[in-house]
């Protein structure tokens, strides 16, 4: 373990009628040149150092152009060192105590970004800070009494004081990470897209009134839409040192890729769209309980799902329309093209579209009571679009450095996408290139992992440099032919099948065993 | 002028789709390396530079390890900076808000330290602390709250945001710059006697919460008793850069001097006691309106006093005491053993000590109503044991680089002695050496002008890194003859008269114009 910060149990000379240095300068004496003190701890030596006769541990932590001195304890305590992560996503925040000498996570605390006062979009936040600067300072405090209280949770249950955590580490997006430090975000979206800081440098805790005792480490952005939620998730990643290529995709409603190797890494972000977030259809919704979160479609044509939490289903979130279209596809109540096939099975008919003031096709995937919820045309189409997006930028990326998507070693899949979605469904539509699934990584919560390991290794630090010194920043919005091959990948997996081997095989399979003729004369409805 | 903080105009490039880079980046990429933005001006980025078509104004203070970019500003406002000096008095706090273009002081201010609630003496508040640690942050919290209270009225009276002000430099001695920093003091008197910091750094004013941008600088202790206000009264001399010996005296109720040369700096700190200021005599005062502070006794053997504002006399204060002694023996009321002469003057009369429970010889100098205010046999003693210490500690050192005081080039005195007492006077009593009187400098407070004087010249940092190598710190206590050569300088002005030959030779002249005999004759009260 090489971690962030260090602890040194020193034996400093005594004090005597001829030795009659300062404690401080007693203190930096035994250290490596460019150690610097922090106020709190130099407020600590007396009585301390006095009382502990002069064998003392302290915490060292990186600082700005040297190193803080930023705790000092009676005797060894060497055998204790505690760290904090941090993840701050627009929607939830995440906290991770870690033993920094063992690397395991003794408490966990998550909380809703109580920015969402605000809006859930980041958008609505952002403006509102435009209408009004104090909303900044506003959005600033509750971050931070979020992140007081997650501390406070989980050095409670860790049984480990603030002030014995020697580090924080954090990860979020750059409008995250600007409403934390009390920056304005405007310019993440707007010309001339300069956010205030790509990489704010180390910070200590006292400036953001935090009481641990060590600095805070904010994974630094790449660009404005690659943030530090990216770099972060990197860390998990071989990307900087592996020598053939790699792809690491972050995507929700923003879609953030990276392409590379030790040689270059080839950056892009794009939007993609609510859908993938469930924020598609009127039934729509996040992963909450009663969202249908899994869907299947059975030898007998008949729809079968789970629910979030076992309860009677409410709509139906991110993993569920994808299993929906996937498996309609296969089932051929979906064709290549999205179209609804009405023949296919008695859960598709017309229902009333209030916006349009007409009929539209839709599936009626289930039954809230009486009510039923539906997935409609427009809703498949909104959808394909999401899908054709992040796709498309995957596929433009590897274009720009003519590599064929087999040549990718590794396919990093960050974010809660990557983790609550089927991955089948997710190739089936074209969503992922259609790969050896070996090669598939699910990393989770990258950007709260990656947190955690710069925690356990300092050495992440040099490689966050090498990382953003590697990067070059790809704009899709500038690129040829990208709105054409968007085009291409609106259909189901791709216009190009032949890219799709593994889907076709399924697709062949599926037709065999239960024949759409056969489905439809037997009418069957949802469960 | 080289001040401590500098403001640079910088006209940075316009961002544009090819170059996004943040904020924070942009302005770094226009400044030297090792810059570093505090969390405060990382703040002010956006929309400041945005605004000012990204032609903006730093202001740049140095910092821990590099230097800290501390303010942007819109446009060009190379044309004001500002500094405040502050002097940490344990009775008295002094301000300046100073020009660092011109050099000019624009505002002043001046408060009693609230620490004085906690007693008169600095002991008083260091025991305070023993007995309760909370007490620690309630003095701490007093200083500061002076401190902000004086930026205030400073900054108000010059029409000067806090915020504008680029830098703070403290002198002090080691309990105050303890008591500003919220450390304990208590080793500054207890063994082993080893303070928590000579230098604590630079520290930000956001540390402290103060409400200007700049950093503050804290003058360094060379040793526990040579605090920071010594330090920095050495930047007002030239004793690091001199080729001959000169002397520098800081004395109150202790001592500090230090005889050096740019080749060495011999320096030593020691009790003198209080009767130097005034807290000697039961009519001893402070120089507070109604004290007398100046006496002269004429041919006509008459004492005459002046009194502070010019009000009706209520007590007498060190310089006063001063004159007195020296006018004393001059006009043969005291002996050079400083016994009073009864038949010298009606002037001298036996009063009743309560203490003693018997009567007493002493002066009555003057009558406050219809009570009279002396000054006893025992008052005298005590300050002939102040005048002895003073005059021996500066013996000592001369005579422990064997030089006699005729080689000293120039004599220093600092604090509010050296600006308010009479220097014939003070030589008359032994207390300086009888030098040409040119070579005495009356500084004043050397602590505050000498933190003014690093805020205007950067190269003062570098003088006292000078300044604390140079350093010898003498420990009086453990001289031979320390206290055998007091024994003789308790005598008026000195056991060996031909040191002082020009009082020699006022004595002489005094009694040949108006002889003793002709005053004891005349028995003239006082007036």
């Amino acid at each position: 373990m090489n971690a962030l910060t260090e602890k040194r149990y020193l034996t400093l000379p005594e004090p005597s009628a001829g030795d009659t240095l300062a404690a401080r300068e007693r203190l930096l004496a035994a250290l490596p040149e460019g150690c610097r003190l922090t106020l709190g701890c130099m407020q600590q030596l007396y009585p301390v150092l006095h009382e502990a006769g002069y064998r003392v541990t302290v915490t060292l932590c990186p600082g700005a152009g040297g190193t803080d001195v930023v705790r000092v304890e009676p005797g060894d305590t060497t055998d204790r060192n505690y760290g904090l992560c941090l993840d701050i996503g627009s929607t939830t925040m995440q906290m991770e105590l870690v033993d920094l000498l063992s690397g395991k996570t003794l408490a966990e605390a998550a909380c809703t970004n109580s920015q969402t006062q605000f809006g859930a979009n980041i958008l609505d936040r952002i403006l509102a800070v435009k209408e009004n600067p104090d909303n900044l300072h506003t959005l600033q405090a509750l971050t931070l009494d979020d992140v007081r209280q997650m501390i406070e949770r989980c050095c409670a249950q860790a049984g480990v004081p603030p002030e014995a955590v020697s580090a924080m580490t954090v990860g979020g997006n750059t409008t995250m990470l600007h409403f934390f430090l009390g920056c304005d975000p405007w310019q993440v979206f707007q010309s001339p897209y300069t956010p205030v800081f790509f990489d704010p440098g180390v910070l200590r805790a006292s400036e953001l009134g935090l009481p641990i005792a060590g600095n805070i480490f904010c994974m630094p952005a790449i660009a404005n839409y690659l943030g530090g939620d990216i770099t972060s998730g990197l860390l998990m990643t071989d990307l900087d040192t592996r020598e053939d290529l790699a792809l690491f995709l972050d995507i929700g409603t923003n879609g953030e890729l990276v392409l590379g190797c030790r040689e270059f890494l080839l950056m892009g972000a794009g939007a993609a769209g609510p859908a993938l977030e469930g924020a598609v259809s009127r039934s729509g919704m996040r992963a909450e309980p009663g969202a249908i979160c899994r869907i299947k479609i059975g030898p007998d044509n008949r729809l079968r799902y789970e629910t979030v939490g076992g309860l009677p289903p409410k709509g139906i979130c991110g993993s569920g329309i994808l299993d929906l279209i996937a498996e309609g596809f296969l089932s051929g109540w979906i064709d290549s093209a999205g179209n609804l096939q009405k023949s296919a099975s008695p859960c598709i008919c017309d229902v009333w579209d209030d916006t349009r003031q007409r009929n539209v096709p839709a599936i009626i995937y289930a039954y809230d009571g009486n009510v039923p919820l539906y997935f409609t045309q427009d809703d498949i189409g909104e959808f394909l679009t999401c899908k054709a997006a992040a796709h498309t930028m995957v596929a433009t990326l590897l274009e720009s450095v003519n590599v064929s998507p087999s040549e990718i070693g590794a396919f990093y899949l960050a974010g809660g996408f990557g983790t609550h979605y089927d991955l089948e469904s997710a190739i089936t539509v074209g969503l992922y290139p259609d790969l050896p699934r070996e090669k598939f990584k699910i990393l989770g919560n990258s950007s709260l992992a990656g947190a955690k390991r710069l925690l356990l290794d300092t050495g992440c630090r040099a490689r966050l440099d090498q990382i953003r010194a590697l990067a070059t920043y790809v704009q899709f919005g500038e690129m040829e032919k990208f709105v054409e091959n968007m085009q291409a990948a609106r259909f189901l997996p791709h216009t190009d099948a032949s890219r799709y081997p593994s889907v076709m095989r399924r697709l062949r399979e599926r037709s065999k065993t239960f024949p759409p003729g056969k489905l439809a004369a037997e009418r069957s409805g949802a469960d």
